[in-house]
């Protein structure tokens, strides 16, 4: 066969793994959105059994001969081609998965099924002992997947680069010291200034459910959503989910005395729907298709979400409408009031609800506590004493109940440990990505969101990262578009320059 | 290995396969509710995929060898037990599947998935010119499948086995010529009473959606569905699938001008949904869970819908129920006018609103229209045109456009020439099912719907019908529930008594 018939003959059988992926995709979407609880038994047995034949197919003898093939008719292709990036990210899954025996494979769709139900109970009772066997069984599990596929300095390292490809535990060490002063330093210029410099009890009141689902259709809407290739439903935990770019679906959760909730949380998995809408349409049904880490699609979900969606400009522009839907609620604060509110730096309890100086001291927490548990440093047990003492340490709160505390979030349910610091990573890499968008942009970005103008933002992004899908590793990626690597200084700037400005620092940033 | 040995291995194999398929029917279920349009060719792969490896696995050497090890060592078995059971479905199953090869298996998938999107727009549309290639290739394919299993009298048979085990065209052909004299006579009956003879402009008001759907869910949980254990969503098809008994879902779709629709649609999948809620937890995961027959799987909607629902002692119990749910449009309306609107016999053109004296004519023209169209004595561009005749013909009526035609069905888009016939077959059970059921209970049933007990009917059917899913063929289990095969003199003593009284024609029939 010719170069091309060996590479086209790998991607019709790995097409057909990805669209066993994508089924698996929808069941996930269907049990977290619409299943009823009588459903859970069968859907463990259902993603259980689709997980195991995507494994024997993704590292079958058939894939493996056909990549190698593929490989050796392809060593002239060039390395910036479409083909080449899809070998070494075949090359890549195909390693990763051929380490994993089929009955651990079988094994962790099962639990982190089962595991996903049983938290969803404990969280509602806020009863952490319903879901602290489940925790013990994926950590268990955590520990052999990470042992198969080795690591050299942490076991963290092994889980954490399914996430962030190339991503070490130390460097998120390094990314929380290099933030972690001025995080602080911030926080505590704010809480200085004493608990009432910003009142945002108007973000308290009674907003109806249906105005804030209609308000947040069309803020969804002007950020670009495709609503002939999505849909937005409501879960317990705001996702985003993609079973193609065709297909790719957004969830709410609805607080009626908490307008954050559902507006940001739009917002926010509006920008990772955006990301997936905008995959090339030649990597439909490809490896390339999709996000190329979590990171990098966090960046996107945060830079609609904080970048464009808690600015200045935004709110000119928006403002008038969402008084308009809640006049009674709205209608007599005044528009400076109203982003003030909206940036209020308060430690809290709810990662999903902080502010964005505060954010990160979420993840800081959540990293340390994966490391405890991975590393058997902390037991299950002592997991949520542990969890309300680092609460204590770094945001001044002690939750007053677990659903509060350890079990406010999905990720471990479902097996993703190791998966927190991306949220991090994409805190600062929103920055330096908007940055560069807005200096190509001839630094208008600000007076066209003004304008509600969202075109020319999404095209640079759709032109520079979304097209890509999984073509360039996130590393490669940064550099490309920014011509540096991650870099917090954007990030930090950013902060300094918001908050001073929002509470009056200026003069101590 | 020992025989239960040997047994329990087939049965966890054959498990596999099935949560595969309850994987595929959660993906039916999404495309036909929440969907986007752009997720249509994803899906296609998905389901594709899936019915490749179903295929594969229910037809490999593995699953062969296991089933014939089973077979030698379960000679001895108790021909009534479960286990004997088993052996004789999954045998029949897997010869079944045997026989086709996988790329039609696969073929046959992409086409009915890609022809419901199809078949969808072009409903909406009225445009049969959408919907006939897709018709013309799933003919085609149906024809492959038929020359494949084999038949002795007509191709047909082929496809109607499947939904009806045993069942053959000229068994159908024997049915309706059973029960057409005396549908014609009341027809004509009635018609000599004029149209006027019963006002039914009741059901025609202005309905609000949402006061429908409550009291339709009021009604469906007094019925006995299990919330727990399934949901009710929109379709535009109404259809009730189960991927476990532990998650049924039904769906229903509102007309705000008709009320019936979604009324005694909402009743009608209640009843498909309380069979396969009530399959015994012994058959979970197992190849005899699930309904028999779609003949004694519509038996039971059609009891709910019918026998229960539009009958005088169920609207003693909840008519003042409507009427403070719509009391504009009902409170003024006597309960007995209410009854003679819901039970008015009128040729009318849409299947699933007939009433229950001309539904088989309806029945009748599909059952017809598909046999030429198999065996191509009919082409698919002269198809409308056909129906059309036979809708003058049987009904007095012509479709004025498609829509109301010849595109108002989704069977046909999914595959499912060969299903129409199952529809009277179950219009006939229904009735000698009712009344086996009610000489058990000792002629208390209509007592006991009228005081809003449906827990005995329920319970009975429970008993002798929805526990044993698959395990009995429909023949057995109608000779064994009822002590003789499918008869349709009850239904007809049923439908003489009841439209005798509804019209006073009592002295004529």
């Amino acid at each position: 066969m010719t170069q091309i018939e060996t590479v086209e003959t790998l991607k019709r059988r790995m097409a057909e793994t990805k669209a066993l992926k994508g089924a698996t995709d929808v069941l996930g979407w269907d049990q977290q959105t619409y299943m009823p609880t009588g459903g859970g038994g069968a859907r463990a047995d259902q993603i259980t059994a689709l997980s195991k034949v995507i494994h024997q197919m993704a590292t079958g003898r058939e894939t493996e001969n056909l990549l190698e093939a593929a490989e050796r008719d392809s060593k002239d292709l060039d390395p910036d081609s479409d083909d080449a990036a899809y070998l070494r990210v075949a090359r890549r899954d195909f390693n990763r998965a051929a380490k994993m025996p089929e009955e651990l494979v079988a094994r962790m769709a099962r639990i982190t099924t089962l595991g996903y139900e049983a938290w969803h109970e404990a969280r509602a009772a806020s009863d952490y002992g319903k879901f602290a066997p489940w925790l013990e069984q994926i950590l268990g599990l955590s520990r052999e997947v990470a042992e198969l596929r080795g690591y050299k300095e942490s076991i963290y390292d092994a889980l954490l680069d399914e996430y962030e490809p190339g991503m070490k535990a130390s460097d998120v060490q390094s990314m929380f010291q290099a933030i972690k002063p001025d995080l602080v330093g911030l926080v505590k210029a704010v809480a200085a200034l004493g608990p009432n410099a910003i009142d945002d009890s108007v973000l308290k009141r009674d907003f109806d459910e249906g105005r804030q689902e209609a308000f947040g259709k069309t803020v969804v809407s002007a950020l670009g959503f495709d609503w002939t290739r999505g849909r937005q439903d409501r879960a317990v935990h705001p996702f985003c989910t993609s079973f193609t770019r065709g297909d790719v679906r957004i969830t709410t959760r609805f607080e009626p005395n908490f307008l954050p909730a559902a507006l940001f949380g739009s917002m926010h998995e509006t920008g990772h729907a955006l990301y997936e809408q905008g995959v090339g349409t030649r990597f439909d049904g490809n490896v390339l298709g999709g996000g190329t880490s979590l990171g990098v699609h966090e960046s996107q979900s945060r830079l609609w979400e904080n970048l464009v969606g808690r600015s200045k400009p935004f709110w000119q522009a928006f403002y008038p409408d969402l008084q308009q839907a809640f006049p009674e609620q709205l209608g007599s604060v005044a528009p400076a009031d109203w982003y003030r509110a909206i940036n209020k730096v308060e430690p809290s309890l709810i990662r999903v609800e902080a502010d964005e100086v505060t954010y990160n001291l979420h993840i800081l927490l959540r990293f340390e506590m994966e490391v405890a548990l991975l590393e058997g440093k902390v037991s299950v047990g002592d997991a949520p004493a542990l969890w309300n003492a680092k609460t204590e340490e770094y945001l001044g709160l002690t939750p007053p109940d677990d659903a509060q505390g350890i079990l406010q979030d999905v990720h471990w349910s479902g097996g993703g440990i190791g998966y927190f610091p991306t949220y991090s990573v994409g805190n600062l890499l929103s920055v330096q990505l908007f940055e560069a968008a807005n200096e190509a942009l001839g630094g208008e970005v600000s007076a066209q969101i003004a304008r509600k103008e969202f075109g020319p933002l999404h095209d640079w992004l759709q032109e520079n990262i979304y097209q890509y899908g999984r073509k360039y590793d996130p590393r490669a990626l940064v550099q490309r578009v920014t011509g540096r690597p991650l870099d917090p200084a954007p990030y930090l700037r950013y902060l300094q320059a918001k908050f001073g400005d929002v509470y009056g620092l200026s003069g101590k940033g």
